[in-house]
């Protein structure tokens, strides 16, 4: 009787503690550990007009551009589906982080998406990440999905729609390297 | 003879050199010198919401949320006029950055603009400047004019429309302590 007892009083102080830990199916733990943002992406319809544009501003040579397009490492997929969406990418180095310009160049994307939504603008800011898939999960458990992710040799990278509760989307970027 | 000669040549190599300087009407000189990035703006229609929102993503308290309005040392211009525009802010430290949420609250502003047209999302990414009115001056020469400026006991404020040509916002900040 004693043992049931103990065994019962054991569960309980458990259960409770799961039930503090998970109050309201939300985690005491934070979703993002290393709070540095590193991207902040700006979608552009002309990646060449927009990078001499930027360079000027900011008194520096503009970066080359590269075409991101699905990669086998870890294949686009958007909303869910498998895209052949491709973007033109420029990366400007701020200091303290980088800033990307986008420019869509077809296919069913959250690049496109935004665009044809709200025209050029800022798209969404970034962070570096361990675990991407992990941590995909754990957002979707916070109401916030996976809108679009894929990879390239060597990395992995996932956005985040969390429009509905942060007010924008977020972007999650893994290195292997 | 041989003085007029020498001036026309002195002038016409001072000609030049300016020709070259601002060639199409651009300046060499870089506008944003310091090219760090000091906060990343997100609008959004409920800031208490928001807030905690973010909190619980990074795993911080939610901090606290204050109104800016109109300032005697730089009274609020929207587009040129007088505006009683209101917003209420609050800022999370990133480490290399701050993120600010905006919750605009009435008044004819930069804020409400971006809010009506777009819903929430990134509104601007912002630069710690000197001599504030000079940068709008240069920003207006390249064709960015400024949106709204405004103020605060200590500091002042100034949104770029730097839309057409870097496809978003920019906000320059000014701290006179």
């Amino acid at each position: 009787m004693k043992k049931i007892l103990l065994l019962s009083t054991v569960m309980a102080i458990g259960i409770v503690s799961v039930g503090f830990h998970f109050k309201n199916g939300k985690a005491d733990e934070p979703i993002i550990t290393n709070r540095t943002v590193t991207q902040v992406a700006v979608i552009v319809r002309d990646i060449d007009k927009a990078r001499e544009a930027w360079a000027e501003v900011l008194g520096v040579d503009p970066p080359e551009a590269s075409v991101a397009e699905s990669h086998q490492s870890r294949p686009t997929r958007y909303i869910g589906k498998p895209s052949d969406a491709k973007a033109k990418l420029a990366f400007f180095d701020m200091g303290n982080l980088q800033v990307e310009l986008i420019q869509p160049l077809g296919g069913k994307s959250t690049w496109q998406e935004f665009l044809d939504k709200n025209g050029e603008g800022i798209h969404h800011i970034a962070f570096s990440v361990k675990d991407i898939d992990g941590m995909e999960k754990k957002f979707e458990l916070q109401g916030m999905p996976t809108v679009q992710n894929g990879g390239w040799d060597g990395g992995a990278y996932s956005y985040i729609d969390a429009s509905a509760s942060l007010g924008c989307i977020l972007e999650l970027l893994e290195n292997y390297r």
